[in-house]
């Protein structure tokens, strides 16, 4: 694939040479040269708000989804429902498509000729599905049913889109969908989900929030919404998970009813949640640095790079060794880089491309039959024997998990800060997470809003703070809130 | 997941009973009742020709792609391209929008919005692909270039809609595309993407034909077409597959050129190939017969399944043992099928599902240490003994996608005839595949193309005659080609 990174110009003339990433503080910059120059996406398709997946990127997807699909599969079936939903369906619950209405594509013409009924672009597939579970669910012996699909869904985006963050194509969107016999049993499938989005997320080192979210801001035809947000660099959030609890809304609006023990008809209850491709740009977000892309080395699509440093008439017994090493790792993504470049020339690229661990080798180290280690998250080097490097990788990769994990939990915290007025809240919020009480009313919420987003009442955080006080607005009874600008 | 067996209607009171599946000698109704009650689709969707992926069928899909995409990755890279393309590209080559305009869903608002450029919904990817391409590649070393992508695409099709062959919604199109320098080298990809698609069918014991379809029925816009059809029970042909020589003709349209060594600019030359998920409704006309589905070992959702015979006062004891089974068997899909039904039920269900080998247990065998085993594809039973089975069960699955093969190929072969008069065309075409000798001439062609389609040249077929011969409409020199109905 071409070197994209001396610009977009296809016919451009003048010689390849190495641009400096922009640093990260300039976060937005940042972010947008790095998607394109580690080539995780192309942003030049020619359509608002729709982008490529590169292999390199659709690499990172495969592993990341990889551990999605091994979390779900444990108690989840796969499967798929189609793209198009009419719109007599998606119409049918009525808070759901005041949600969504603004945002739908619609497919009007097939060929020449236009459609008897439009046809939604799934935005969200509750009216796909909903409709189908009132088939198949007849028994309490059906239940629960718990399924997932991961498809892409489409959004008519108006704001300002970004890659992997706001699309009018969201390639990647894990969607499940259960049904339980009462409001408890889906509280206890909530409660799960929650669980499970926790381990993948601890997997990939993201540190996050867990909110509640407010009355005003719950999924469209939920009784609860629990969202998990990470924090980016710029101190906004991302939300980068949602969980909800549908109750028997929908099971009402589709006639999704099963026959208890007893012989009697009750409506199901019913819950969704979600991660779509921002995981991918929390990962890339959240642990990235100047140098570009540093990935834990569960996801890393190179995750050991081996380096021959060559040296004139040593060159043959370097290569030698180089590859012997490559051959004991081949059941990890290892790349043995024999290619002609400056050793600086190599370091730039697998750093920019974020892999885990370098591992060079030159005539020193071949006759004293070690390598010379580092992790693309340290700077230090240091010496192993080579023959110990197979048994030592998963450890490696762990305590880089690790580390990665601290650092990135440590910069949230650092940028959560409990505000005790209106005043701290609206100076906070324009760099980082303000937590602050709020009570109920939807109106000292909008005060809020002002400022940036309600996240909700928190549920977990890298912080603790008393759960209670007095609202930040109106001085009632409040709860421990988090409020902040928002992707 | 309820059982569907017992019709569509949810409120149905009537008793659960089992109703035989229609003869598959009644194709079309047996392959209809099949899908749906085996639980691979559900077609009661309500919008035509979609289809939704139960999670039984959905693991089939896995592992057939699963197999697709281990063939594929050998020398391609993964990727995803936009769902959506704007009107502007799909128009630009002139061949390729006249095969696909009357078939081409096309989205013209979001939310509320007439949208400036119309949006197609992706037919195929060559207009979303090739406009990238034109960035992606400048020099000759970034040849070649091998990408594929497994997307949902899209057709607006008028005719019969049938789940996994005609749709709306192709949910699972598996399409490659690769960039060279020249046409010579394009050529000896179309040849390796041959062998990858042999290989692939091979696996599934599926037999094909291979035939170069005719100049008028080639991919538009592409040099020549390579296809791959399967006989159906029913005589009509399935094309499963095709490989595209496009030559430079999408190059010159989208401009997709490289530096040569020399410093020159050249077009460069591409081919595109692609399977869908008709090679699962292959899969399941070829294999299955009047009691279900019949699934190679390989692809099969269930593996193995161990059926206690369970008698009073011996049911530990029995239970035990099954159970020990699975457990030596757990690295394959195993279920042991500890529900209280009869044996005749248990027996009657799996063989609707395809579970490729059987293993049962009683009293007897207990006392024996042996275990009687069968194949879904033979009415015989045979005794093993138990601490044997784990070491057998690659072989006996490898032995039974021969004896489908061979079945299958035969079944084949018996449905080719070699047809010397227009008459015997037309009748022969009625319940098999006619080969015959035709001439370059479209008219020639044309006057075949009643009594079913010129499926082309005859490259590759289980049967064998003389390549060359008088054509059998004008008496000219002609080629050996396959005529035959086609679905």
């Amino acid at each position: 694939m071409s070197d994209l990174s001396e610009g977009n110009e296809k016919d451009s003339k003048k010689p390849k040479q190495v641009e400096k990433l922009p640093p990260k503080k300039n976060f937005s910059e940042w972010y947008h040269e790095l998607i394109q120059r580690a080539e995780i996406m192309d942003v030049r398709y020619p359509v608002k708000g729709l982008y490529v997946w590169y292999p390199f990127g659709f690499r990172i997807r495969k592993s990341v989804y990889g551990i999605l699909r091994e979390i779900m599969d444990r108690e989840h079936e796969e499967v798929y429902f189609p793209a198009l939903i009419p719109e007599t369906e998606l119409g049918k619950e009525g808070e759901h498509i005041k949600g969504f209405e603004n945002e739908v594509y619609w497919v009007t013409h097939g060929g020449k000729d236009e459609l008897d009924v439009k046809l939604a672009l799934r935005p969200t597939s509750e009216t796909a599905m909903y409709p189908m579970f009132r088939l198949w669910i007849r028994s309490h012996a059906d239940l629960p049913l718990r399924v997932y699909q991961v498809v892409n869904t489409f959004r008519y985006e108006t704001k300002h889109t970004r890659p992997l963050i706001r699309l009018r194509e969201i390639t990647s969107f894990k969607e499940a969908h259960t049904i339980h016999a009462t409001f408890e049993d889906a509280e206890e499938q909530v409660r799960k989900a929650v669980a499970y989005y926790r381990e993948f997320y601890d997997r990939l080192a993201i540190p996050y929030l867990i909110c509640k979210r407010p009355e005003w801001d719950k999924f469209p035809g939920a009784v609860y919404t629990i969202a998990f947000d990470t924090v980016m660099p710029d101190g906004k959030t991302l939300q980068i998970g949602t969980v909800h609890n549908l109750g028997d809304n929908f099971a009402r609006t589709f006639d999704i009813t099963y026959e208890t023990p007893d012989g009697e008809h009750s409506f199901a209850h019913q819950t969704c949640y979600g991660i779509s491709e921002r995981c991918i740009a929390a990962l890339i977000s959240v642990h990235g640095d100047d140098l570009g892309l540093v990935l834990p080395f569960e996801v890393s699509p190179v995750q050991v790079v081996v380096i021959p440093v060559l040296y004139k008439g040593r060159e043959g017994e370097v290569l030698k060794v180089a590859r012997e090493i490559g051959e004991d790792l081949k059941k990890y993504r290892v790349v043995v880089d024999e290619s002609e470049e400056r050793p600086g020339a190599k370091y730039y690229r697998w750093e920019l491309k974020g892999v885990a661990i370098r591992i060079e080798v030159g005539p020193r180290e071949v006759e004293e039959g070690t390598a010379v280690v580092s992790f693309r998250d340290e700077k230090k080097k240091f010496k192993v024997e080579k023959e110990k490097i197979p048994e030592m990788i998963e450890q490696w990769g762990e305590e880089m998990r690790e580390r990665l994990y601290i650092r990135a939990l440590n910069s949230m915290k650092e940028k959560i800060v409990l505000c005790e007025s209106l005043d701290e809240v609206e100076s906070h919020v324009k760099s980082g997470v303000a937590f602050t009480y709020l009570c109920d009313s939807e109106r000292c919420g909008e005060r809020l809003d002002e400022f940036g987003s309600v996240l909700g009442e928190v549920i977990e955080a890298p912080v603790s703070f008393e759960g209670e006080g007095r609202c930040v607005v109106c001085g009632k009874e409040g709860k421990l809130n988090a409020v902040a600008r928002t992707y």
